[in-house]
């Protein structure tokens, strides 16, 4: 076997990961040994870390301290001294010196922007590293109380009434049912699926909002202070996030605190639910008027215009205790006893306190997230985001996007598709052609490139939500295409997260945010059992395996439509090959880079084990058309 | 001429500048035409404006407005109703999206860190744009006054003597003379040869500290608040001042608020100048012991472990009202008649108001930022950093850096030297081969593609400091390649600084700081005459090309060591081709792209235009070795 074939340069690995960073959570003022690794036999001939110490740079020779299997080990101590440390090194050879960050290697000194990153006293949600979610829009899971049920016309809400629907009807359209089409759906409902959900074998919720709220969305909140009484009020998420513990489950609950619904008490246009004494819109005394946006003509800021959602002015100190400062405030009360909630994600966290020339969302997050992290340390911060979140990703505000800007969008455009938010550019007549592996994997890194790896660790990986079409509801998107996509998901940096029923492939609609809203199918006749079983695997191994929830990650070839990484420790390894080719394809991965000899033992995760071979450390692989392969490794 | 031949993307561009946007530094809420250009026959169906407002992502069909050359234009008005607009472009055609970030073009929807930003009340320092600042190290320039000059052993200082030198005499090394030998030049000296400065060009200066010290660079303030009087005393710069300002000149001073002497009064260690009774060091409760960092066996911080120099300590807001807000705060002060400076430069910048957990260096520099524009809003704030400096230059702190990371180090690596900075690290035994045309490419555009335009408009870019060797003193340095250095700091975004002396190439040593503060040689016989010809066109070129003072900027060619980039309005262009290669070469550069034609007007500036001819808009260029050529072209 000659292994010197191969690019050593390629082989240079760090990441800020325990196997690289001997203790990647460190307190302020604790030591960290860095690590970093090349073939044995590469040219090396000194490597240097440099960091950023109060403003200055700093280098330190690293030492060759270890060898393990085909890579030399160079380490060094640091102090996290301060509350961020970022770093990258130097690697030189006779001749030249190569410069290591996140990003990969220049053969010149790299802006620090893609630094390898330690937070102090980052309160890393540990869980989550070993966590599926499993997302559930609550209306929609399964009818737990038929008590508690919304009733044909029960109440009327800006102007529409609401609608009972059966089980197995579709969901309105907005514009047929403006959101006030029920189906009954409740906490007590997700109670009674625990089973399933273990069956399947998910250990995370996240649910939809279920304080109280005209809509079947509850984005339009009425009190942040009660359950829905149709999803069962207070005591059944008592009950519910009690029997998730019971269960070694977790729960993060989704709130927006951008807006309230005009219904609020706070605001109370209508009158529909409070006496048109009160509330901010009618009374411009009200102590409750500063929580909003009024000009002199009574005409209120509105999310993006939807007039039922008036937005929550932080200006207003008063409105950030009820929010999230007072020991009983909203983003508090649910994170103690007895509800106990896990985390929270919030509604579009990406337009929050943001108001023209006042830009308060940094100062807000931080406050909130020292608020969340008083109660419960662990708690899991995701902040809602399309696009390129990276400035609250910095270790004091959010732990966690909603990743459609790094996983979910990318990986949908690789299986063909385009996703909701390129819809929107369509409107302008824009197109675009099929996304390359190159493409993917420049959208993958220059994400991931900016993440300190703790926090890569925990984000919150997600192609399907409440807000964009099912993947597999599209024509076109073969369940071979799918299956690519969730190894991917289950595989990818972060927690995977399902949504409700793309286990078992419900129906829907692609053409507004309704068509994926509908309700969970209980009978198991029309369950898609393939995908079910396969969702099982990967929950399974998701759990499991260290190198999938803590391990390095290295993209090892992007060519076509061919793309392949690996997740790894320093025993185990898992490396997917995604081919969204239309023809069959034999590649070679140079699995070599991180680690793979011609001793190693492979097998394929799912049985699909045909010509492979490994050959001077290529991992050679023949793929069907569409085809996706995921490798387990042991060195 | 068939122009088709290129490729249309190529000829994609936007700027910041006045040429792309209608109000380049628009106040709050003011609306800005943003333009877009492109070849008239380029394939495009549609551009879109993708910007942040509040947070989400907006999108406008920019509008094709007009034809002008070769170009048709597209524009969209945005209102500026946050204090950053960043924004990019989206340009699709029948098949395919691009994105356009000031980076460059991507096939997929990029991170938004090199997106073009907008800055609203950003007080920008217009005359920078037009300056050309002369660089001085006071006790090196010209002695104006003998009588105020330092004598042998008049004091000592940290245990050393004072050292009087001959004006043609060599400084001391730091171990011989510890920075206490001095020269005598003075501010009344620096009066003296405006009419010199003059006749050069410039049209700016820079001056190294000028407070009371003891040693000659004074980064050891004794006292902010008068000027030493080997250096003529308060009155001294007062005449200084008048007397550039009269002959249309600016002046920034230098100070080092990070850290004062051992010797200030604050301070006062070993009781040179003030008695031992007062000081923070000897009284731990004088009321100066919180600007300082003491622990509690009287250990102190000094700046990077120099002893004699204590670190300022920023927690105390004492501190800060003393340093920079009070209205006769050292900042202020020198801002305000009689003394009228027209900005400063912070030393070591990068570390200020930083120490470990409390990091409050973005802090006050906002309140800095603030304090100075009060007092004059076209007040330039320039920080020292010798790395990446990105995070200072986001319109709220400084105005611009010591363009080491971004100009400096760059080009002199182009020029085949290693700087002063890659000294530290060849300690590690690194080593690096040349640096190539790509690499120097890379290095301009991953500093200029974060920067806000009109913010790289007014860097301050120079090769030469006091802190590091003067690049003609290294061996192997000919004249002719630095002829390519300084003509691209001449023509590189932001305003040339020429250290004192190297117009006329004064001698020096490379082994230490002390080598590049040798006396300024007023003998003109001993003066580089070509050099100083040289410089003199350029400083004209400078004050009066808009296109080299707030034009477009676009590499247009790096292979091997040939790089080549343009600065250009709609009506005129100046191409720098600089070659770094060791033989004669011939290069096509394509003009085309910033609107060259056949027909457009091309002249050298320096007269030689051998067989430059442009064909089919490339420019046809033959080179000799370490040749640099500057093209004017009329459209």
């Amino acid at each position: 076997m000659d292994m010197k074939i191969h690019d050593w340069k390629e082989s240079i690995y760090s990441d800020g990961s325990e196997y690289f960073v001997s203790n990647p959570n460190p307190a302020l003022g604790e030591n960290v040994l860095i690590k970093l690794r090349v073939f044995k036999w590469a040219p090396v001939k000194a490597v240097v870390l440099r960091y950023i110490k109060n403003g200055g740079d700093m280098h330190i020779k690293m030492e060759e301290i270890e060898e393990k299997g085909i890579f030399k080990y160079y380490g060094c101590e640091i102090k996290v001294s301060q509350p961020e440390i970022h770093y990258h090194f130097l690697i030189g050879t006779d001749s030249e010196t190569y410069y290591y960050t996140q990003l990969g290697l220049t053969d010149y000194s790299p802006a620090e922007e893609y630094d390898f990153r330690i937070i102090a006293d980052y309160e890393c949600p540990e869980w989550v590293k070993k966590s599926v979610f499993y997302h559930i829009f609550p209306d929609r899971f399964h009818n737990g109380n038929p008590e508690n049920d919304v009733k044909d016309n029960e109440y009327f809400f800006d102007g529409h009434p609401t609608i009972k629907k059966k089980w197995n009807e579709k969901p309105c359209e907005y514009e047929e049912g403006f959101c006030l089409d029920f189906f009954g759906g409740d906490l007590e409902g997700i109670r009674e699926k625990i089973p399933y959900l273990k069956e399947l074998g998910v250990n995370a919720l996240y649910i939809n909002p279920i304080f109280r709220a005209a809509t079947n969305h509850k984005y339009d909140c009425i009190d942040y202070f009660n359950v829905d009484p149709h999803f069962g009020g207070n005591e059944a998420l008592v009950s519910l996030s009690e029997e998730l513990h019971r269960n070694g489950m977790k729960i993060i609950l989704d709130v927006s605190i951008n807006h309230t619904g005009t219904a609020h008490k706070w605001f109370n246009k209508d009158g529909e639910f409070f006496p048109k004494t009160v509330g901010a819109y009618n009374n411009p005394d009200s102590e409750e008027r500063e929580f909003y946006y009024f000009d002199n003509k009574n005409n209120y800021h509105a999310w993006f215009g939807v007039k039922t959602l008036p937005t929550l002015n932080y200006r207003s100190q008063k409105l950030r205790d009820i929010i999230y400062r007072a020991e009983n405030s909203v983003v508090r009360k649910w994170l103690k006893p007895p509800y106990n909630i896990d985390g929270w994600r919030f509604d579009v966290g990406f337009c929050m306190a943001r108001m023209d020339e006042y830009q308060m969302h940094q100062e807000v997050w931080r406050e909130i997230r020292k608020s969340i992290k008083e109660v419960n340390p662990r708690a899991y911060i995701v902040g809602e985001h399309m696009t390129d979140s990276m400035e609250f990703l910095r270790g004091d505000m959010w732990d966690a996007c909603m990743n459609y800007f790094g996983f979910g969008f990318p990986v949908r455009w690789f299986a063909g598709e385009n996703s909701h938010f390129d819809q929107r550019v369509k409107a302008f007549g824009l197109k675009a052609s099929r996304c390359t592996a190159e493409r993917l994997a420049n959208m993958f890194m220059q994400n991931l490139a900016r993440l300190p790896y703790q926090m890569a660790l925990v984000q919150y990986n997600m192609y399907d939500s409440h807000d964009i079409s099912r993947l597999h509801n599209h024509s076109g998107i073969s369940y071979e295409t799918r299956r690519g996509v969730i190894i991917m998901q289950f595989t990818f940096p972060g927690a995977p997260a399902i949504y409700y029923g793309d286990e078992i492939s419900i129906n829907g609609t692609t053409q507004s945010v309704e068509g994926c809203r509908y309700p969970m199918v209980w009978d198991e006749e029309l369950h898609d059992k393939n995908c079910l079983e396969f969702h099982k695997v990967l929950c399974q191994l998701k759990q499991r395996e260290k190198a999938l929830q803590s391990g390095g990650f290295k993209i090892l070839y992007a060519k076509g439509y061919v793309i392949s990484y690996a997740r790894f420790t320093d025993t185990k390894a898992y490396i997917v090959v995604c081919s969204q080719e239309d023809k069959a394809v034999n590649v070679d991965i140079p699995a070599v880079y991180i680690g793979v000899t011609d001793s190693s033992k492979i097998t394929e995760v799912f049985g699909r084990f045909r010509n492979t071979c490994v050959q001077n450390g290529i991992l050679k692989v023949e793929l069907q058309p569409y085809e996706c392969l995921l490798y387990e490794v042991i060195f």
